[in-house]
This record gives structure tokens, sequence and C-alpha cells, in this order.
């Protein structure tokens, strides 16, 4: 070896940010889990599976392999695509993994990423330093600050928020008559020490899960990202058994109210403790959710929701305080709500267009929320269409025998090899049960496998079993692999999933029908959503949940929805197009839409 | 008797509005007492305490009698003042009862009387009647509500409160879309049944008690007036005291707002119940205090507030949502507030200022409104200068060993005779005690008699008896006309209504002095407040009170305070108005002030 060769290589792993000192010539999958970074890898690195795709960025790497040549398609490698498994690091590597290739428990950090438009902040920071009372200056405290803006920021006509105002002859004698105000256009409802950051707080709301982020609003910064269960599970496990459960009465209404607002407030917590700062320095909130979800958080009636026409109360973005909907945060803070749609296309649907920015796309763009309601979108010829589709809860692993959500033990990743079933779990721990992506993965498997038919049945096949209950294939035999239980597919899960996908691929249909174009103008589709994020692209299409179209027009961006709420959190821009987004959605009622019967039926097939 | 001759007449007792038919020839006295009507008739109706004064504003009367020319001063004469138990009726007559004529009992229903400035309502009602939504109209409840109202009003741009949005949907579904929707500029507040009549609630936050009506906003008419004790007083009896408690933490803090807003919720009750309203139909109100109470009301802190130099949180007009400081009206409802002037000059001077309309009077024109704390303001040369003096609890009874509240039983009015005591009590019930008004009348009578001299210091009476603790003179003894204990005045309550009247006399003089005038200059003075509508204003000038003036340009007016809470209620231009009265008022704080040390041990002398 000659003098001054590099041994030592540095690799990037974005947008995780992380970054690890490697030797020459390990693979880059060592290379990640010496970092940290968890790739799926279902085969355990035999270049069999080919879920372990990375993108390389900079530097150089090991030819190709042969295996690569098969896996990976003309496409791919032409845009730098490599198996993790088998690229060996030749020098300074800057990666980036695509969330479909991270484990679950990594997926979330990606969350955490910077944001790319221009901060347009809605709450600045303006340091203050007032003259103190005197004998001869007996203003009072109000005036005093007014004036002060007044003459020293050329701010008149400003108001101060009354908790605020509560709080300020306190404050100020504390700090000494100098500080930080945050100034909300021509409100004051703010005031921190000298020089402090204003903070803001972004959350998804959704039906089973919320994601919340700390947001540096001058800078577009985020500190800290978390996720929670919504505690309204506890209440009904879908949109419509929480507004049945609401509508029973007042009391109900507001345990339900309680529970998300008293988890958001968690959650705000965790991320300012994770960040070390305090709840009380968020001076700004926006939450986005469904139509339902969005209701509940405020407050609002949802009977009228849960009966035809079903029609939301208040479609509008709103702008209140946040102690009003029980936020707490900076006293005389704001939340922001983006506007809803409809009934069933909610704030979350606005959020996830406008980050995904599927309103501004030239092409024929197709974007999809899957949950246990799916909205989907079809941007074309200028129009925006979009419609929701009753997926159900299948995809969140409920109503499936072995299902589960997606936590640690839960098979996220399966395929059917002829050695037998191999599978990927969440922190590779013995498996529990599937959720969602491996429900999804194994009914794809068996059907390639030929043992389940288009109509769902299962046909003989040495995994299959006849029990009282109908059929059902083992995927994981008890004791296999440390797992206590034996894990199996049912035909039931099978329809179960027929029902979901069907739904999904109505959807889908009636918008196309509806811009009158056919699936293969579709140039792009955008997977949002946790499950989106996870799933198997190609197990999709197998089944035809999607249309079969090459694997790289898909997009799947993960929680665009709560990327949506941080874009409008640090830009009054993005919320003033949030809303240009909300008027011009056309929406499409499903359950009125003479067309959807048949596309539905069509549409479980299995091919 | 000729045929035609009118036998029966009308008599009209204003501003109370109440009317009666009496025989011809009967005395004023008489009528009044069978029509309910509770005149102040120490004497008896024997034409020598001339407590009865009326005034003639149409009709015939008998010719004025020898003691009536005695009693009456020819200006009285002039402006056609009459003695009440004197005057006989002669035809139908229209009288004008002064408050000072009236027994307390029935003072306060002429703070009921009707307004006189042009209503300009800050909140209108609207008549709306939205399209039902279908299948094809599926706008939401707050669309369909803006849009309605920005094509049938031609009001756009409207919000919609937000907790009135809470309750929208389903109100709008209980009165089928049909209603009448209250705006308060921008802003729809509230959504009542069709045709609904807007109410308004103002009240008047004294120390120790407080005054509320209830008012149709757009036509101005008051429909309740009630008063009510302020709970604080358990907190301690005058300002000072209750800004002590407030010091001592939190809960204290809350514990005095908590319990003044629970007053002013009871009273807003009792007078929807007195009139068949609900409070909900209440949509605006205004509140007024001086400006400890204003803050303790709002919660804001007073600890500057009770420390040199005494500043004021806020002493700009407020306009909050009524839900935010707990007052439970209409759920859009706000509450105003109207400006301070200064830490011990409060929002309540303010509106007496502005219902006296002192502001804008053409001479010289002094202000009192009479309390623990006395507040004085002068008009004079185009300026008003205001201070505020410490007079004490004397006036309400305390620190008066035989002192009591205006209540039931209190020795209100009293002379002393050549016969003895004689005295008047508060609903004619047997003496148990003397209010502010009667320990005042005493103390002028026993300096007018010689038994105390110039520095309150009692001589040799028959009255008179010395004890342990000084000397005292028996003005009831016990068992006296139904009394069960003895009531006397001592040297010590001398000394309390010296203190009292010298704090209010002294800021007199040095507003004059800071006026550059001298006594005689003084065109009008208006005596505003409880105790300053009911005492005997001879007595006040006779111990040094009140300048020695005519008694023709005495004034006394009632609860102005109130009155001007009402004014604010009904009319946006009021509350300009009153803003204007905040700025202009040049303030004088009196423990600064080099003059106040000479000026109080001058005034404190009984001359």
């Amino acid at each position: 070896m000659k003098r001054g060769e590099v041994w030592w290589v540095n690799v990037d792993f974005e947008p995780l940010g992380r970054r690890l000192r490697v030797g020459r010539g390990v693979s880059i999958l060592t290379a990640a889990q010496q970092a940290g970074v968890g790739l799926v890898s279902i085969c355990g690195g035999k270049g069999t599976c080919s879920r372990c795709k990375v993108r390389v960025l900079e530097g150089q790497l090991s030819p190709l392999s042969e295996t690569e040549g098969k896996k990976l398609s003309p496409d791919e490698v032409a845009r730098g695509y490599r198996l993790a498994c088998q690229a060996e690091v030749l020098s300074d590597l800057k990666l980036h993994i695509p969330p479909q290739s991270l484990t679950a428990a990594q997926r979330t950090q990606v969350e955490g990423r910077e944001l790319t438009v221009p901060i347009v902040p809605v709450v600045v920071g303006r340091d203050v330093r007032l003259p103190p009372p005197t004998r001869e200056d007996i203003r009072s405290d109000l005036d005093r600050m007014r004036h002060h803006l007044a003459e020293t920021l050329g701010l008149s006509d400003l108001i101060v928020d009354f908790a605020l105002l509560r709080q300020l002859p306190t404050r100020l004698r504390e700090e000494v008559w100098a500080g930080t105000v945050g100034l909300r256009g021509q409100e004051v409802v703010s005031f921190g020490p000298l020089g402090r950051e204003l903070l803001g707080l972004a959350v998804d709301v959704g039906t089973t899960k919320l994601a919340g982020y700390l947001v540096e609003l001058e800078t577009g910064r985020t500190l800290a990202a978390a996720g929670a269960m919504n505690p309204q599970i506890a209440y009904g496990e879908d949109v419509m058994a929480r507004i049945a459960y609401a509508m029973e009465g007042g009391e109900q209404a507001v345990a339900l109210r309680e529970a998300v607002v008293g988890a958001v407030n968690d959650l705000a917590r965790d991320l300012c403790t994770q960040s070390d700062h305090l709840p009380e320095e968020i001076v700004e909130a926006v939450v986005v959710g469904n139509t339902a979800m969005h209701h509940l958080f405020l407050g609002l009636p949802v009977r009228q929701l849960g009966l035809a026409p079903y029609l939301a109360a208040v479609s509008e973005a709103l702008d209140l305080k946040a102690r009003e909907v029980g936020l707490e945060i900076a006293p005389g803070g704001y939340v922001h709500l983006l506007p809803n749609i409809a009934g069933f296309v909610g704030a979350d649907h606005v959020a996830m267009i406008l980050s995904t920015e599927i309103s501004e796309a030239e092409g024929t763009v197709l974007g999809l929320d899957i949950g246990t309601n799916t909205e989907v979108v079809l941007r074309a010829n200028g129009r925006l269409i979009a419609c929701s589709t009753a997926s159900g809860p299948a995809f969140e692993g409920a109503h499936i025998r072995d299902g589960m959500r997606a936590a640690e033990g839960a098979i996220e990743r399966l395929r059917i090899a002829d050695s037998g079933v191999e599978y990927q779990t969440i922190s590779d721990a013995p498996p529990v049960g599937l959720c969602g992506s491996g429900v999804l993965d194994a009914v794809a498997q068996l059907r390639q496998w030929g043992v389940v038919d288009e109509r769902g049945n299962m046909g003989d096949h040495p995994g299959v079993r006849r029990t009282d209950h109908g059929p059902e294939f083992v995927l994981v035999a008890a004791g296999e692999e440390g797992s206590g239980r034996e894990i199996v597919i049912t035909r039931g899960d099978v329809g179960e999933i027929q029902l979901a996908k069907g739904a999904i691929r109505a959807g889908i249909n009636i918008l196309l029908d509806e811009a009158v174009l056919s699936e293969q103008a579709i140039d792009q589709v955008v997977i949002a959503g946790a499950f989106g994020t996870y799933i198997d692209v190609s197990s999709a299409i197998a089944i035809g949940m999607f249309p079969p179209l090459p694997l790289d027009r898909f997009n799947q961006v993960g929680n665009a929805a709560g990327m949506g709420a941080k874009l409008a959190l640090v830009s009054g821009e993005q919320r003033a197009k949030a809303a240009e987004i909300a008027r011009q959605v056309e929406y499409i009622e499903l359950t009125n839409d003479k067309r959807f019967v048949d596309e539905f039926a069509k549409a479980m097939y299995l091919k």
C-alpha cells in the first residue's frame, strides 16, 4: 500500500444528516449499520430482496454487481441507485436514503428535515427597552409599551393580547423593562427575555396518530419531531365511530375534544423537553387534520358531518387564540387551522397538496394520502379534483387476524421465496404480527405465487390449511425465530385488503374518468402518509391498488400533511397558498356518484 | 260647584314615571304618599325641615305659603321649586322630584331613567334566512352564513366569533336556517330566533356596591335596574386593603376576581329574571369602576397600583370577549371597559364626567364622586383637572361607632331642634344606626348648635356625656321609637368626619389653586355617587366639606358612573367621547403634591 493512500472515508447519510468514518471497502449496508441508520434488509444482505436501495449523490463505489444489474431498472441505475448490501465504499460518499429503504423506527426522523420554502414569519420578535416609570412618568404599563413600540419601531395602533396583558406588569418588572416581544401583525402576542427565539408548533392530528414538530419561527429550523397516538382511539377506531360517539351527547363530545387537545399538549411538552425549551416559548401553532379531527379538536359539532350530505361546520382557515381551544402555549399565541375542502377531505389533505406542490405541477399528478379514509387528488389540465374513499382500518392492522400497528415486532416487509417466507420486523424484534405494509406484501406475494386467485380465494398450496373459519396461510410457525405464536393470513384478511384497495382504486379511476384521462397519462404518483411511506409500491401495484405504472413514477413522501403544517407555520405565503388550494379543489362526493358502485366492484379483483 | 268643574286631576312624578289620579286640593306630599313615591319628610309635613322640595314642570298649584317664602330661596322659587307638604294640587301636574328629596329606597329607581343621547348601537341585529343545504349545495355552515350575509346585506369579510361558531351548526338547524344575527362591526357575535331584541348590560363596580342596568341596545330603553353588594368586601373594606390582599399571592387575586365576576353574573341574572329575559340575550356589556376595581375585575395585576408611583397596568379602553373575563352572556359577546385616567382615578370617573357632560360645560364646574376614595374634577378655562383623595370609609358608615350602611333603619336625615333630635330612617324603620348622610347631618348640627367647636371638640351641653372613651352626644335614647339601642355620636366619630371632609376639601382647593381660581368662581358643583346623592348639601357646607356656595349651584346627580356606563353601552360615539375625556384630563397625584399637607390640615377644621 502506498503512502498517502486513503484508508478511511466519510459517509454522509441524507436526509438523516448522519455521518460516519469507515474503512474503505465496506458495504454501504455495513456502514449504515455502524452509523445506526436502519436500512431495510429482508434477505439479510444476500441481494435478493432489493429493499436496501440507496441513491448516490457524490463519491465513488465499487462497480455495479451482477445482482444489482438484475434487481435495478436501467432508469434506477441511471439515477444513481445502488443496493446497499452490494455496493462497497471507495471514497468519501454522500448518499440519499429513500424513506421506503428505512426501517419504520427511523423514518419518523426524516420528517424533521429542513424546510426549503422562503420563511415569511407570521410572528416576528422585536427587542424592546422601555424607560422605567418615575414619579413624573406615571403612564400605565400598556401605554409605556405602546408608546415605545411606536417611537422606536414606528408601530402604531398595536394591540396587546389580553392574556399577555394580565402577565405584562409582572413580567416587565421581572425583566427590568427590557425583553423581546412577539408581533403578529398589529398584535403583541408574547413577551420574553431579551433575544429569545420565537418557537412554533406544527401538528398533524391523524385519526390514529399525531405527529408534532417544534420549529424556530424565524429560521424554519426544526428543533424536534415526535409522534404520539391519538387517544380518541379509546372512543372509536375510525372517523365515523368517533362522530357517532360525539353525537351521543355533549359530555361525549367534550371527552373527545379533551382527549386530543390533551395529547397535543403532551406532545408539545415532549418536543420542548427534547430540545430544552418550554411550551410558553411557542407563540404560534398550526394544526391540520381531516375534517372530523379538525372539528373534534376545536369542539365544533360533528352531527352534520355524520349525516348526509356530510357538511363541515367550517371549511375556511381559522386563526384562533390557542387558549380558546385549550392549547397550552404562550398566553397570547394563536393556532392556525388550514382550510378544509369538504366533510371528508380536510385540512390535512390541503397540507399534503401544499407540501408536495401538486397544485403547481406541470404534468398529470395523482396524490394519495392513505389512511382509514384515503384522500385522492388528481392534478390534470390545470384542474385539481379530489375525493375521499372509505378504505377502512385494514392498513392500520385492524380487522386483520394477526394485524397490528406498526410497532416493535410487526412484520413490515415480507416475501415468499422458494425456501419459505422471508420477512423483516420493526426493530428486528421477534415477529408478533403484521402491520399494514406486511399485510399488503403478504397478499401481493400470495397472489404472485398463485396461492390466491383474482377473487381472493385461496387455492391448494402446501402453506394453506383449511379451518372452521375458512382457509388460511401460515406465514410464521409458532416458535419460529423467537415468535411466541403463529402468524397467519386468512381468506378474511385477504378480503379486507380487497375492500381497502378496491375503494382506493375506485377513487383513482373516478378522478381519471372525471378528467377524461387514462392511467398511463399519470406522470407522477405522490403517496403520502405513514402507511403510504412504508408500503412496497410493487406489492400495491401487484394487487391492483395502484395503476401499473413504472416504479419511478411513484414518490413516497412520508408525512406530507405534517410537512404542510410546518410550511404554513413558518410562512404567511404558504397559508395564502393553502387557502387558494382549498378554493381550487373540485370535490367529488363518491357516495353520490353513480360510477362508484361499478368501479368499486371491479377494483376489488386482485389483478 | 259648576258643571264641568274638574274634580280629579293627574299628577306625574318624574323621573320615576309614576302617575296618579287625585282629588283637587290635596298636598303634593299626600299625593306622593298615595302614589308610593317616597318623599323625604323629617318634620312630618310641618314645613320646618324643608326636605320635600319638588319642582313644578307643568300645571297649577296653590299660591306660595308663608312657610315656603321663608324656606325657599328666591332663585328656587323662580325655578319652580315648592315644598310638597305646603303646595296643593289645582290642575293636572307634572313634577320633577330631585333625587335628594327621595327616600333612599326609591332613589335607585331613578337610575333606570331613559337615556337622552342619540343611540349609536355597537351591535346591530339583522334577520337572516339561509338556503338550507342540499346534496348539490354542500357548503360549510360558516360559508353558507357568510355568503348569505354578503349577498343580502352586502356585508363581506365578516368573521364569526369562535364560541358562536361552536354553537352555530346546532342553532341553525334548531331555528330551521332563519334567525337574527348580532353584528358588531365586522364580527357576528350572536345568533338567536328571528326578531329577538339584542340586550346590553351596564355595570358600575363600586368598591362597596355594584349597580347594574339591563338595556335594549337598539332603543336604549332600560328594562331593569338593580344593585348588589360587592362581595370583595369580605377581603378588605377599601381599595388599599383589597390590593394588599391580592398582593399576598395568585390564589388571593383569583379569589377577588372570581368574587366580583360572580357578583356581576348574579346581577345580570337578576336583571334578566326581573324583565323576563335570559343572560345569553345580552350581547354587549360595559363595565366601569375605579382603577383597582377595574384591574381586579379583569384579573390584571395590582401590585404596581399599590406601590408608589401607583401605576395602572392599563389605562386605555378595552374591548374584550366577555367569556375571557368570565362574564356569562352571549357566547360571542364583548365587554367594553371605559378608560382609566390614573392609578386612583378610574373608568368610573370617566363615566361620571361623560354622563354629567362636565367636559363640555361652558363655565367653571366642579365634579365630585364621593366614596372611600373621592375623585374630584375641575372644569375651568377649557381644562379638565382631576385628583383623588383618600376620604376613607366614614361616609359608608364604617369607623363610626354607631355607623352603618344605608340600609333599613339607618338614620339618613337628622336635625337638632329645640325640642330634641328629629330624624328620618330608611324605610321608616325603627332607628338602628347612622348611615353616612346621617353622620354628616349630625356633625353639622352639633357644630351649628355649638356642641362641637372648630377643632371637633365637644363642649358642655345637656346632650353630651363624658365616658372613658371620650365625650359623646346621645342622638337616640335606648327604647326611643322602637330602637333597641342607644345611638350616639362620639368625639372620635367627629374626628373621622373631619379627616374625610378634610381630604375632599383639600382636593377641591388644590384643583382651584391649579386653575388659579377662587371658590366663588365655581358655577356649578356636580355631586355624584350614592352617598353624594343622599347627603344634605347644606350640612356638607356647614362643616366645610364643600365651599360655601348658593345651594342652587349644587346638583346631586345620583349614580353618574352607572349612567355613563349606560351611555357607553348604547353609543359608540359616547365611547369615543369617553376616550377623549380620559386623554384630556390632567391628573394631579396628591401624594406627590407639596400643597397637600397644608391644605389638608386647614381643611380639617369645622368652620
